[in-house]
């Protein structure tokens, strides 16, 4: 299996929980990874109880080979980094999830394999294991209360892989069905809007008129409507101008 | 409670799983976010199971008020964010987890209170609350596996919140209690392995030497070393140079 195809190896050490092994392989697969390896897991394995919190990704969890000590499982791996809280009696490269990701993506683009160690709930990856690893992962957190969940960590770590290689736009616009409107419209409907203000007196005060013109302008100008939306409001307008003239 | 002080407001809506309500709150404080909010929480509350996934995060649970409507718990709001995935039949800006957290920063730097809406586990917010927001944040993930955990989500917003003010450097050199050493400790340790590898033959092919001697220098000096390491390394060819004077 050529572990540079398809994004880094994440191995958990000695999981307690099921329910933590389930939740890291959605987690992973949640953001397009699925080469999971087990270090003596603790539960009984296979195991219902993390298949179900996997939510769906069971194929992650049925692929994921189980490895009887931490040197066996990455053997075949060339960059390997551990999680961690800052250690402190080793010397050590210290990384963040996002830099890791961005390093991950470079080892693996020239076909360097790469894993990241995650170590068990209640104690954490033992200095021991992080000392063979090239690099530390450490999540920057609140140092008042700075234990995160494994399946937690092995989220974040997969949500910087994929945001690294992703291009999504800070911010978009979604239109729906319906493509955004052309100014005209926009501009053709504030006039009518005008119109039937003064008509009803609401601008009758003159010298506020153009200030109060150009407030309405910015409210529906920042709107960004569609054109099934200026309809709408061209619709609101007709029913409420008519039930004033029925009055 | 000044809701602009402090961060911004997570509410969970309808959470059907305390687990997962204690997961959020957990998630929450390891990122320096404590004001949580719960309309209509489905299990018993307050809740022993909740509170033990919370992992010591039980203040933010216990602070939590529990609302009865959504329309209650965002009244006193400037600014809300409705998390989902990408909204097919609506018209709104739609955010990453990272812009949000800019723009929040940006509003309550500006004393503008912001609130992040949760939904519930099996269906997520309705379009009728999306509606009211004032944009969507949608996480980017795999297209073919997008559900995520409820408190997963939390954290990733809670992640990009603190990440937004945080300014951990992408990477650190952790030296522990020992200062790095000056290179010319490193020259000093490379001049004298030098001399044992050329007085123990080592070096012996004149035309590699020069060649040999370059690549010890990388190998060892892209190792960062710390003055306790150089003399650690000292030992070593003192106790190796010994053992094989005394053969």
């Amino acid at each position: 299996m050529p572990d540079a195809v398809g994004g880094p190896v994440f191995i958990l050490v000695e999981s307690q929980l099921p329910d933590n092994i389930g939740a890291a392989a959605r987690a992973m697969l949640n953001f397009g990874l699925d080469r999971l390896r087990l270090v003596n897991p603790r539960p009984e394995w296979p195991n219902d109880r993390a298949r179900a919190l996997s939510a769906g990704a069971e194929s992650v969890l049925a692929a994921a080979p189980v490895h009887r000590s931490l040197a066996e499982s990455v053997a075949d791996l060339k960059v390997v980094y551990a999680t961690s809280a800052r250690p402190r009696d080793l010397v050590k490269i210290v990384i963040t999830p996002a830099q890791a990701a961005r390093e991950m993506r470079a080892h693996l683009a020239a076909g360097t394999s790469c894993g990241v160690l995650f170590g068990p709930e209640r104690t954490g990856l033992v200095n021991d294991d992080v000392a063979l690893a090239d690099a530390v992962i450490s999540v920057p957190v609140n140092p008042d209360f700075s234990s995160i969940n494994i399946a937690q960590a092995v989220l974040l770590v997969a949500y910087e892989w994929f945001q690294s290689g992703d291009a999504t736009p800070p911010t978009v616009f979604r239109h729906g069905e319906y493509p955004p409107a052309d100014k005209l419209h926009l501009m053709s409907f504030l006039d009518r809007l005008e119109q039937e203000l003064l008509a009803c007196g609401f601008l009758r005060t003159e010298h506020m008129r153009a200030a109060m013109v150009r407030n309405i302008h910015a409210m529906f100008g920042r709107m960004q409507l569609t054109d099934q939306e200026i309809r709408t409001l061209h619709g609101i307008l007709t029913e409420l101008v008519t039930r004033r003239l029925g009055q």
